[in-house]
């Protein structure tokens, strides 16, 4: 479950060992985590990391296909998390020391910036592979994060990105050795932490209005037929 | 008359071997080797070719000046077509050997990938040279196409592209020497041949939702005054 | 006060020589010279430069302070002002030798290219660090006008650019020595004089159509509280 440390005005969110996918569980544990962010007082920042070889996994399909009824609201729960994210009045940055796929990988697009480990791990959206559309407020969210060739390319090829592939491509901004993921985007959110405020929510809020618009809005959710 | 072989799993369109405009017997012939392609099951991906100095030249201006009452509905289905093209549900590359002019160029950029010449023809966009406005449609689908400055450089200047200087500003995705444009894009094709679904057809609808919708509008033709 | 010279078919519009802030008798004057420029017959483009070390520092702060009734209007006459820029009907460059700071660097972007001058004088909007955000009009012209990853940069972090962050961050289109950006915007816009056409204002009205939408809409002026 997410556990959250801090490192002087740094929050850091940690989404666990394991694959780290999400279930209401693991989106009840974040949200919980990022009220308490939201919650402190002064300058600050959050990075977001994991532990072991995967960031996120993306969903996780064993508790859906073991509560096929609960799918829509946990998806609909999952796309408000993400604007919640994209639209956090405060910096942050994905400490993705290991592989982010699918939903773990829209998770850290999520954040103001990411960092990637440089030699294994990688950025993945798998869904055309899968024989899952992204849903309309998913693609406007991963148009609005990245060069247009690269978010047609990701979105209809399921290319799996390494880091510095991902680093060229234009996904993230910056890849490290292992050891130094997380202290790199620590160090990437330090100096950033004066920022938070209300008026970075208002202007985050404004720069990702059509994809916000588009995970708020409860469209249908798709399943592969 | 536009052509269509095959190559393993990869069709090839053949734009033909002349200036290769457009008018209504080639929107005619694309669309008929297109419902081929679509009604075609497995994997598969499409490469659109031509023999010659030109890929395609654009509209064919002296059937317009000759039917001047069809000119409206005519361009509409070019419109319908494009959004036709960047929407299809399978993986598409554009072999463009030679020069891809206006509407020409246009049609290119409706696939997924482009590889151009690399020694001669150009990628152009003249419509500010020939005073004629690109419609909403169309400007919406160059603007989801290419980075944000490229577009506006490409759009309000009318500049001409060769293979290197495409590349360089993100239009397109490689150049080949001549005798291998199309081998190029062959072997790009290829191993994308299994993503053709119906999801990916829905995947590239929603990417280029805005485009479409205004490709498929009706918007008035605009001609010179 | 802006003053208007003219280098055979190319207008330069002198934005001053002091900080050259935005206010209503600034903004009455620039509007006067782009009457005249755009009355002009024939072959035109439009470069827009400053003298000193500033090109404009935004908004005239202590005008707003003595006039407090008068924000609204006058915020909105420069978001008109924006829109006319972005939609000119001939081409513009941005000979920024200075400092464009906030309403300034926005003033600059509405510009088909920008210069900036080499060693000295940063692009910045430090919106985030005065508590103020953008306004959505302002939020689509910034995000039209440079790579999305940039925007967000731009935005969120207050981050000053000098001449070479700028260019590769793909907000401007060159630098030049100090003595020689008047000049190199100059030569940049000479080719382009040909372009000057009604069709060009369609073409760059259709590319920048939801930023002018939001631009001249009447959005409420926000103050920092």
């Amino acid at each position: 479950m997410a556990g959250l440390d801090r490192d002087g005005d740094v929050f850091v969110l940690d989404l666990g060992d394991g694959e780290n996918r999400l279930n209401p569980a693991a989106v009840a544990a974040i949200n919980a985590r990022l009220d308490e962010v939201t919650a402190a007082a002064g300058p600050k920042a959050l990075v977001t990391t994991a532990e072991g070889k995967f960031w996120s996994n993306g969903f996780d399909l064993a508790w859906m296909t073991a509560n096929p009824g609960e799918i829509g609201p946990f998806i609909q729960s999952v796309r408000v998390l993400f604007a919640r994210m994209v639209t956090l009045a405060l910096p942050t940055v994905a400490a993705v020391g290991g592989h982010a796929f699918g939903a773990g990988a829209v998770l850290a697009l999520t954040h103001d910036q990411q960092v990637m480990r440089v030699d294994r791990g990688y950025f993945c959206l798998p869904e055309v592979d899968v024989d899952i559309p992204f849903s309309i407020g998913i693609t406007e969210l991963i148009r609005a994060r990245m060069p247009v060739r690269t978010a047609h390319e990701a979105m209809t090829t399921g290319r799996r990105y390494g880091g510095d592939d991902a680093l060229a491509a234009g996904i993230i901004d910056g890849v490290a050795d292992q050891e130094k993921v997380l202290a790199t985007a620590i160090a990437m959110a330090r100096p950033l932490t004066g920022k938070a405020s209300r008026t970075l929510g208002t202007i985050k809020s404004r720069l990702y209005a059509t994809a916000v618009a588009g995970l708020v809005s409860g469209e249908a959710v798709e399943v592969p037929v």
